[in-house]
């Protein structure tokens, strides 16, 4: 693989593979274009979900036990919130806070967020280079037998309890890619495209909602890549197999295949899965991303299976 | 002293005195009428920083050592921002962003100040009503060898280093008074008012800016006293004998009660001044305020001076 690699993710599980992606090349060859549908506006804070897990696990600060948020973080703006009866019900770090004041800040001064996320990334010495989907408001919405929830009241205030019904991106008709997005995807040097692990409900759908990304990827010299979110029957973490149980589909390799058809050419299935009958190439792997050295590995599987299905 | 006090006040040394105030007498029968000249926007944050020092004294969260801010703070978010390139002259302690976000959020939904600090305070179990002087906005500008200066700039920025010329109040003149302000200064029940011992020319002259709050005090029936800021010919705190310097005053009390003249009725003066020659009634006293004890000590003898000079 000597050309540059594009990645769409989403946060905590996508991270882990972009982590392992940016040791498996030189990370200023890697673009991750990044979720933005969690975003969401709380207590006058202007929170990027996604973009935040992605700076905090690329720059070395994630909280890796906890899964989200950053280590070492402390809480004493969230005691100090609910002591004066604030809304505490979204957990937002000490020194998490800074990513969300300093990026409102400068949203309201115009600024869009891909030229903030920039800045950020850069401050951290990030040095792939991490493109939000849009710079335009997309907010995903769910459909739920309690009525249409924010995604985030959705996600961690009721914890996903709800039965989802559908899911959709307010915005996203009328929302352009950021900047970038559609040049790492038919940039004649990108050599693959991978989807992450990630909700492909909730994390990859929405970036693929975006007009111009579809088409992009369809048009793209690269094979598009996804690897499986499903290992052994089950969603590592989150919300899809109860999912995609709720929507009427099969928790399985295959089932995520036909919900991506017509967008990849190939699949990374986890190995403990059962075989599975797809209609495009696929390889086998171990898919679980523990270790730093699990990261590495399961990207370079998923670049070798780029490279056997060039376009 | 069977009825109510109000008193006059900026953030520390001000904050003081309203907390021996209520020790010496019943907290809920004690209003202060808070600067808020200081008051600005910080990083899209709304910061109150004497009302807030008001806050944290009343409801015994104030660091004492330190002077400002809230006992054990954390500094997680200064260190993050800083990390992010993001401006870190103002120190917003982790615990203290939870007033300035919750407030940013209120005001920016329309709710005036009064009503958020009237929330806080009753969330902090403060019995004292804290009135910010007005709901408007009010800022305190310095002119100086440097320029005019924000507040904030000239008193935290820039150390108060520059030579001051004037002070200004921006927007003082289309300012209200803010809800229950001249109620507490004319009501029948006002037995004392009190101008505390902070800087007169920064913290107490914004209030008296606002259009209504000078005619209020000359219109009361209760005694207007004022304790000096004054000690041995210097300020305790803060630039008080400095300013008064570059602004060509003596330091002493007769300087301030001469700044005070028409408002005050009284001047409760430090024992260890040289013997002043003012106008007006006084008494000398130990103003001194390090311990609690202190601070209830110099509040009685101020309520002492007020009844010895019923208007």
């Amino acid at each position: 693989m000597s050309g540059r690699v594009t990645i769409l993710t989403g946060g905590v599980g996508g991270a882990k593979l972009v982590l392992g992606l940016c040791h498996a090349i030189p990370a200023d060859t890697v673009t991750a274009i990044v979720n933005t549908g969690d975003d969401f506006r709380h207590l006058g804070l202007s929170i990027s979900p996604d973009i935040d897990t992605l700076l905090y696990t690329l720059s070395g600060k994630a909280n890796a036990a906890q899964g989200w948020g950053r280590e070492g973080e402390s809480w004493s703006f969230m005691d100090a919130v609910r002591s004066l009866g604030g809304e505490d019900w979204f957990q937002l770090g000490d020194g998490d806070l800074a990513l969300h004041v300093l990026r409102s800040e400068r949203l309201r001064t115009g600024d869009p967020l891909s030229a903030i996320i920039a800045d950020f990334a850069a401050a951290w010495g990030i040095a792939a280079p991490m493109l939000p989907m849009t710079d335009d408001v997309v907010a995903t919405k769910v459909e739920t037998n309690e009525g249409l929830l924010d995604f985030q009241h959705y996600f961690v205030r009721r914890r996903c309890e709800p039965v989802v019904r559908s899911i959709r991106f307010e915005g996203a008709t009328a929302a352009r890619p950021g900047p970038g997005v559609i040049k790492a995807l038919s940039n004649p040097d990108c050599e693959a495209v991978l989807i992450a692990p990630s909700n492909p409900f909730l994390s990859v759908d929405p970036i693929l909602s975006v007009p111009g990304i579809r088409e992009a990827l369809a048009g793209s010299r690269a094979p598009v890549i996804a690897v499986s979110p499903i290992v052994s029957g089950k969603a590592v973490k989150g919300p899809t197999a109860k999912m995609m149980t709720e929507l009427g589909l099969d928790i399985s390799a295959a089932a995520v295949a036909d919900h991506y058809a017509g967008v990849i050419d190939a699949m990374l299935v986890d190995e403990r899965d059962p075989p599975q009958d797809l209609a495009i190439p696929s390889a086998r792997a171990d898919t679980l991303m523990t270790t730093l050295h699990d990261r590495i590995r399961v990207a370079r599987t998923a670049l070798d299976l780029a490279a056997s299905v060039r376009r």
